[in-house]
């Protein structure tokens, strides 16, 4: 049962007072947040929702952490579009009576250590009861249209690059929750970095960065892409079909299909990397620019799912997270 | 229980699949949709939440109605920023594996009903496995920086207005739930309009415009005005206080505090009409110009909570709802 203060005990009134020192001052007192002028830039819009129980625990998450996953998977979904920084979030927040204020603050206060660190606001939001906890969070950050990535846009023969490792942030939730033995051979340090990509993920807005650094001179913007949020296999299904062209993944890049890591690498999900296609030559670079970046493979000639790239033999199967299943 | 196909049974993939159906064929595929360039206007962005057993029930409440509803309450916090259209919407939805897919779609038919009315798109979103079917969406709409309505743009002597009335939205939910034997005197019509009202509202884009088409020559554009979501003393409260003038209220404007009209009228909530602060000489004309608009007093010189103009006592107390209490 909860000890400290609850939401029923404050209401709804005193809990809007209260966030409004998790936002500028500027933006908490209209029906909605007006967002600045870009031009040329344009503004790039994405929502995403973190639900109790089903994204995060008591046991594997303090409530700091999940204000900022919750707040980090939208962050992704603008980095992987191409901005390369936040404006800001609005928050949906639905939560039992009982649920303590204190959980809440810290919540939102991890949402805002975050926002800090990529320049963003809380623009405003929205409280109601409900009878679980749900953050919907919907993110808006700046693009230059003619520096979109977007998973349509790759081309045969274009490098597939991953800005960092798959896998890390289910091996933090494994081990948060006891559950990876098999494990035990894991160096301190390995398990630290892993609970760390679970609980404190980084939207990859330094790889898109590293991205403009590396484009070679006269190569034209083009790039494929999208965030690894469900997992590096759903990551590449999804670039491979918006583009119409195979996925071909080199073995080298990937542990082998009967290595435990295997599917935690492949189905494990939530490492928010970004998955790319460029033509070689910017690939190359970008793997020389970015610290942590892979090669994976390449975009096939014919359309279909993800495959080797030696045997064109399909990935050995494995299963990610499926909602409502 | 459920009789049709459910969630659980159709599977993540699938149900994004079909939704795509409601969603312009261009922003459907990628991680975020890109907002259009609308330079000198500028893009206001709100979110909102619609909670099953809080903001809705099957008793009273379609899924085609949920949908219009969720997306309404959005649009008319665009309206009271000054918006005259939606550009579009995100919608996360959290919904338990047993909900009903049928119910989903019609929620999301209801939705893309009242945004062909007004222009807008469904522009992304994100779908989740949750114990409680929940509708978080944000809503964005443009705007020209100079033509904003603010809370805290009233000044003393403005007159208040009203776009329409207020309680028909709460009586049509005591109607649905059968607890409005006291309004028996009713007629037809006015019951049909009440339901009508409580699940069908308009966000109030129509009142923009007649603001702009009633403004006098020469007058400067300074509008103070909110939406009435949470009940028109709600609406007057906020008013004040980000403006810092006391709304001063004719009796003549509102029921009989001894009316049982009194409190649907004062705190009934989800009437989603624009409440708004005006130069007296504005405000005449934007009541000739928009039928059912109302005047409902002026702000006073003094700060404080709304008061009856003439012995400027507090109107009598009433309690609105309130999550989490």
């Amino acid at each position: 049962m909860p000890e400290g203060l609850t939401l029923s005990q404050i209401g709804e009134r005193d809990l809007i007072r209260r966030l409004a020192a998790y936002a500028r001052a500027d933006q908490w007192s209209d029906d909605a947040a007006l967002l600045p002028e870009i031009s040329p830039e344009r503004w790039v819009i994405s929502s995403d929702t973190l639900v109790d129980g089903v994204h995060f625990s008591a046991k594997t998450t303090p409530a700091s952490a999940a204000g900022w996953r919750a707040a980090a998977a939208n962050l992704s979904d603008l980095a992987a579009m191409g901005c390369r920084r936040c404006e800001g979030v609005t928050v949906a927040l639905s939560a039992p009576g009982d649920t303590e204020v204190d959980w809440i603050e810290q919540a939102y206060g991890g949402m805002q250590d975050l926002l800090q660190r990529h320049g963003g606001h809380l623009l405003g939001g929205d409280c109601s009861s409900g009878e679980q906890l749900v953050l919907a969070i919907t993110a808006v950050g700046p693009v230059h249209p003619d520096q979109l990535i977007q998973r349509g846009a790759g081309k045969p023969g274009d490098w597939l690059i991953s800005t960092g490792a798959h896998g890390r942030s289910a091996l933090g939730l494994q081990l948060l929750l006891g559950e990876a033995a098999w494990a035990g051979t894991l160096a301190n340090e390995q398990r630290q970095t892993a609970i760390r990509c679970h609980q404190r993920p980084q939207p990859r807005f330094d790889a898109v960065a590293a991205l403009h650094a590396s484009r070679p001179t006269g190569q034209p913007w083009r790039v494929g892409g999208t965030d690894s949020s469900d997992g590096l296999r759903r990551s590449l299904e999804l670039l491979g079909s918006a583009c119409g062209y195979r996925p071909e993944l080199n073995r080298s890049a990937l542990p082998e299909p009967t290595d435990p890591f295997w599917s935690l690498c492949l189905d494990g999900g939530e490492d928010f990397e970004l998955v790319l296609a460029l033509a070689p030559s910017w690939a190359e670079a970008l793997l020389r620019q970015l610290p942590g970046s892979q090669h994976l493979g390449q975009l096939g000639e014919a359309a279909g799912e993800p495959c080797w790239a030696d045997s064109k033999n399909p990935l050995p199967e494995g299963r990610g997270f499926e909602h409502f299943n």
